[in-house]
């Protein structure tokens, strides 16, 4: 990696954030432009164009770890709705990530487990994913 | 207690949430159905018939753990919801209750409490128990 | 500060609340008045009576500190509303109170400086300062 | 409840927190002399002397809020040491509070259960109350 | 899974739970002997029996999480250390933890993930993995 | 702002983390050499060359800012250290610090401003600014 411009680095991260989040990313980008373009400038240009597009951890454990984090910290809905999508966008499965946010519940207690699993129950819903097939369910003969 | 079923323990554990949440808590765990069936088994059987069961701590005495947790988490106002009426269900006097919530400002600061505040308000006024007459106020002669 | 009566301190933190503050935060106490009428004698007799009314920090100081507070808490929407609010009272400029929630991107992560962000647009855009000149945009020749 | 001055309310404070903390309190508040005399003022008059002296809530019923609280705050052992320490001194019993931090577990987790109860188990251990009988064990025949 | 007693519950956690966390996690368990057992129980037998038993997540996607939601709690320096191992254990390699580490800062924020990292760096230095070799650093000449 | 290699923005944040935080600030990424040295690069060249070197806002208010959140996330003791040193460095008085913090107990109550007052009596202690001259105290005739 050479010299770059402020710009380089935004159209790097551009190209990651489309990957990952799709147009929702785009949208909440699209929403500072009138408060804090500085704040959508360095979510794209830093977020993604210098940390998520490292290659050292695969996409999908990316959102894994991401799905924990923002589980854990409470209060992180509409960026938990962002990426439920980018799990599903980068290719975890719906009971996958059910099956993340259960697992959160040992270590973040159930009332952060159930907000989260109500925001994947909201973007399941928008993408015709609902009902998640229960894990080992019979299917039917 | 012997070898009990998958079953027989969610059972255990629907007649206590049934005691302590009533409909508020089958209405949250029907709405899992279709995302998370398996998180609504283990609120129930674990969270209600392991712990909540015991017989080490009063159900009154859960519900101000209850009250004080949910406070200091924070983002958790529609458990906090479930809970100002479950300290209702055992017992806990209104009065009871917002003292709780006034003793929170000093360990959580205002924002928290005042959070917390506004959510027996609701509650309590869905159950017609505004206002809730001050401590010590003398009675309309 | 020889003997006050309860009435006393209210009164005196009433007066900084009214400067700080405005009306959102009579609005606050007014709708506490039926559940928690103490904690909102508290919030005006302490918080404001208090702590706010001390000389050794000012007013404005105060309220930088607040906002980190706030955004750093998550899941206090309602008051950081308040405070961006009392900030641009008390003589914060708009730039200043958006470059103090970039900078809480860098202590509590891009989520909560989003959530903070997205409060500050909607009280902006109440009181007519949006768009927010970008730090050192050329002006229009 | 007439007019008071600020050693008034200090006094009355003092008397609250020494029947609730003991000498812990009174250490922590010596601690502060020669950083934060004011915050030290603050916790004995305000904390103590306005809200805890307050009638609507029993001292234990106080210290199982505050107990939740501490442990879903996490990050405050310091606090808990005290205040387990004044579950004690109010009248809570050694099974009921290690019953409170497993309760906590379902609420917020294990991480922060563990961390509550290992604060237990050095002030139980202090006080001679170790180990803790487990809830209906058998006694010795 | 037909009828369990609380025994059988425990011993099948019991196996996972040694299969992740070796010693560290079983270490854990006997500190709690004497002031909780049943906290023990049940971080072995609902925690490892019921939940991480699960399969619907792979043993290392479940650390993933785990490492997410422990650096955005904080305060959880005891049990990020017995999951770091455990995340080497299942498998993730030494620069996967650190690189997920280094995406946390973009969520919870620099401090949290500095937390997190020196925990990591702990108990790499204890497994005799430091340094942890730069993602695409020249091998030597 | 031309382009600039990755190194320019090493050094363009090296020497604001100079100014600001002094050798604590080294120290800290000295000791991720070996584990993370991509977080030490990012504390620096993201945090001090791209947030920290921005007009906006002036390092004094950054540090008001600053100590706001650290104190209110909890657990972060030890960068709380580097900026109450931070803050005396870039021209906030002890007194003004104290009473941010003093003033941090009506947002995030008394345990979180007992935890970073105490982190202030340490890094005060060892610069010799011990005792805290109480605002508006007499002085000694």
């Amino acid at each position: 990696m050479g010299a770059e411009t402020r710009q380089d680095r935004f159209e790097r991260g551009s190209r990651v954030l489309g990957a990952v989040d799709g147009e929702a990313g785009e949208k909440v980008i699209g929403s500072l432009a009138d408060i804090s373009p500085e704040l959508g400038h360095q979510v794209v240009a830093w977020g993604f164009g210098e940390i998520y597009s490292r290659p050292g951890l695969a996409p999908r454990d990316r959102q894994l770890v991401t799905l924990g984090m923002l589980t854990a910290l409470g209060g992180c809905e509409p960026q938990l709705e962002v990426h439920v999508n980018a799990a599903l966008n980068v290719g975890l499965k719906p009971t996958e990530i059910v099956e993340a946010l259960l697992h959160s519940a040992v270590y973040c207690g159930f009332p952060k487990a159930l907000n989260a699993t109500f925001v994947a129950k909201k973007v399941f819903g928008e993408r015709g994913l609902l009902p998640v097939e229960a894990e080992g369910a019979a299917s039917p003969a």
